[in-house]
């Protein structure tokens, strides 16, 4: 496909050289760290300003061209990719912290401004931003999928910590949604509605996050469980007990393995918890203490506390690596990701019946999870080549999606569904899928925003 | 207005004696605590399942029948009023708790479960559900205005406690939104737009809400100040502070005197404060001890502390009851309550903004507050008869709400918008009203869900 002339002239007008159709930067916008794959968009631009964002929209609305909003490109369900063509929409210029309101415990961000970059300039501050997905993501783009990461289990997921946004709809209106108090019953929640659209409904301009004190006393550890079962068993017991962890990570035994030969590690090669606390010293002792006798009642050995800032830094940078690291028990291979979250009762199960399957059909798929929420996700390393292997994998994704959703879960803690899970929408929300439908309808007539993604497609 | 014949029978058929079209039982459906009135409906049905709702909404969408849903009736700004005529909807008789979760810390109920039975029915197993406006309200009226209380500051509203819902449609599609897993990236939250929707998007017929674990130890205290202002800026010194306040709320003096006369108290006729700690021994005597401190430093005085389970019932009761105690300052009035909520560095600016602007115009306005939140009300008290005096209080509430809005905070923390406060959704949300229309009309296309509240009339 390529650029109708007359919007690219209209854009070209608005935005110089920040609009580009060269081969290199159509290609940079079709890459993926999943198995998903598309052709380049037609072309790129580079807004600098919501009014040109606005702009573009509305030019792109007339000619019914597709705008696909591009962050740091990390999704892992093939959200940014642009399989219909179209302009990808890539907002990384917008990289400016807008205002941070300590006292109110708020900043405003442009979307283009990743999580690493907000929590350094936080520092001097006694704040941060506690989500974390292990990519350095844009938080437009973190909104937009509704994400989570390692502190979700404490601190809330991007659902929980987004209180206002800015966002240009299809036809070039300028909207704000929700506001700066702490909490609002003035009409439906907009802003709960943007996030974790996927860029289907409109595009994010400016964020206003809440922040969190930074706490007084952090303490960290990771410990090795003989078995699996013991190991999520142990997660179950230790959020019904009510200890407020900060943070509480499943790694399995051949994730272990890859951490020793990818990043140097030398951990036992069995499944693994790693652990944080965050309080006040007294509490944060307190915590641990619970969790550690709780651990033991299941067999957890070899406590490894992390006590300076340093090593904190370096047991979470390991566990964020996982996936790239993961590629190290089988070079050349690409990863098919699932994402499942369930009820807290239902995790030891879930996990297990997950190993069982990826092992029965002879498989390679390490297996780590935020496991305090619920949440685990399988790397299912195949060979691109192999599509016998690729189609056992995807069943193996499946079966464990039904799974999920036959125990009150969900096909997607974090990630998404972008293309790569919109097979499974069905199954999960039955008539609320064709309602996520109507409203995509309502709100982009035209179907120019990220289409093919999360909603069916329009007859 | 008469119902349509036909659409009588049908229901007939269908309900049998729960349907009413008797003066007494639509006269029962007319009430309001608030100033708002309206005739009563032309009748008044009692589903008791959720195909009986889908049903009674599938013949209403085909005769263009206005359906107004009704829980216990308690909403402040004429929301479950019958301003077109049309049917209630009363969702008394589905109040059954369908399933207790413990080991997920969730229950499953239907939505004229009121908040307090859901208690007593949740004390043995060591759970709660702290949601507590002072009216003994529905969960599904609850939910539908997005309510909140006194707890909010440390629970949240039920934007945060509404994990999964059962919704019919206005054509009688029944759907379900959310999981039982305590996240999701699975799409559109269409939870969290029906949380608020104050019944114009569909009616709940069951929620599934996330319950908390009953703190080991409990410490309850009022304490006066000599200002309003010292009490006001103790709350945001304390909120900034981080100390993690169960509870913290606001009376004025004007309250104080109420209570005393009303409610039996001695207090001083100052304002005050009246917090709660919830945590281990050791967190609750740490938290006491630093909010301790702080007061002292306003000039807090005279702490009161409730160590008995009774006693701080009594407290929570007293302040449950301010709404209705308010009314022996002026018998025979009738109440204009407002419900801003701004960000916490505003909140002493705006209460005394409001409480300088009641004294200017010679109103009678008690002032409380869920102050943790940044969220409080004035009682305008108005001579039911006095145009004059009713047009003053209404222009104090909109200064209020317009002052609201100009520093970042909302019109509404938490009672909703009704009819009472449709008015000023333009200036909060400005196009952002337009599109909840838009989704609004995709969802109910001919308009027969409570029409004429929250949203714009259609043209
Ligand atoms: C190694 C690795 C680890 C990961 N770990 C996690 C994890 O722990 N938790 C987690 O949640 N995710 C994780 N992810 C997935 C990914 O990082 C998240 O989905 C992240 O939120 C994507 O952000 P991004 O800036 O890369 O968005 P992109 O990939 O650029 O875009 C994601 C989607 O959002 C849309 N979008 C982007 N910006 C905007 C905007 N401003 N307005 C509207 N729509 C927009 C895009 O159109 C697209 O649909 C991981 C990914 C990798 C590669
Ligand atoms: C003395 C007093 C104190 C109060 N204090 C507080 C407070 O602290 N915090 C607070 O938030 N509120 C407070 N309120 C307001 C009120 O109690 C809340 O708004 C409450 O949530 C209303 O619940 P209800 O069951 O009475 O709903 P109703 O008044 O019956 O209905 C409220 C709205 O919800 C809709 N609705 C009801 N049930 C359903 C359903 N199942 N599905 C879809 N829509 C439905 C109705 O159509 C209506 O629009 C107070 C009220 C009083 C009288």
């Amino acid at each position: 496909m390529s650029l109708n002339p007359d919007l690219e002239n209209r854009l070209r007008d608005l935005l110089g050289a920040r609009l580009s159709v060269t081969a290199a930067d159509r290609g940079e916008h079709a890459r993926s760290e999943s198995l998903h794959s598309a052709p380049p968009p037609d072309a790129v631009v580079w807004p600098e300003t919501a009014d040109e964002v606005a702009q573009i929209l509305a030019a792109c609305n007339e000619t019914g061209t597709p705008v696909i909003p591009w962050g740091t490109g990390t999704s892992l369900e093939g959200h940014a990719l642009a399989y219909t063509g179209g302009v990808t929409l890539d907002l990384m210029r917008m990289d400016r912290i807008v205002e941070v309101r300590a006292g109110d415990m708020q900043v405003t961000v442009q979307p283009g401004v990743t999580r690493e970059a907000l929590n350094t300039e936080l520092r001097a501050t006694g704040l941060f931003f506690p989500v974390d997905p292990g990519a350095n993501a844009s938080l437009g783009g973190m909104a937009a999928t509704r994400a989570s990461g390692t502190t979700a289990v404490r601190y809330g997921t991007m659902r929980d910590n987004v209180l206002a946004l800015e966002v240009v709809l299809a036809d070039g209106r300028i909207i704000r949604t929700g506001t700066r108090a702490a909490k609002s019953s003035a009409g439906y929640d907009l802003t709960g509605l943007f996030v974790g659209a996927e860029g289907t409904l409109g595009v994010i301009t400016e964020l206003t996050l809440r922040l969190h004190g930074q706490p007084e006393e952090v303490a960290a550890a990771v410990c090795a469980f003989d078995t699996l079962d013991h190991a999520v068993e142990c997660v179950t017991a230790t959020i019904q007990s009510g200890i407020p962890m900060a943070r509480i990570e499943f790694v399995d035994a051949a994730t272990a393995r890859a951490f020793n030969l990818h990043s140097g590690a030398s951990l036992p090669e069995k499944p693994h918890l790693m652990v944080e606390f965050h309080g006040s010293p007294v509490s944060v002792r307190e915590d641990a203490e619970s969790f550690g006798a709780l651990a033991g009642e299941f067999g957890g050995q070899g406590f490894d506390w992390a006590s300076s800032t340093e090593d904190r830094a370096r047991l979470w940078r390991m566990r964020h690596g996982a996936y790239h690291a993961s590629f190290v028990l089988r070079p050349g291979a690409r990863g098919i990701i699932t994402d499942v979250c369930v009820p807290m009762s239902e995790l030891p199960a879930a996990v297990t019946a997950a190993a069982a399957d990826i092992e029965a059909e002879g498989l390679l798929g390490p297996i780590v999870g935020h496991v305090g929420d619920g949440n685990f996700h399988t790397l299912l390393l195949v060979d691109p080549e192999n599509a016998d292997e690729i189609a056992r994998a995807k069943q193996v994704a499946t079966r464990m999606a039904e799974r999920a959703i036959a125990v009150g879960g969900t096909i997607s803690g974090e990630h998404g569904i972008g293309v790569g899970k919109r097979g499974l929408m069905a199954a999960q929300h039955g008539a609320g899928w064709q309602v996520m439908g109507d409203i995509k309808a309502a709100l982009d007539p035209r179907n120019i925003l990220n289409p093919g993604k999360l909603v069916a497609d329009r007859n």
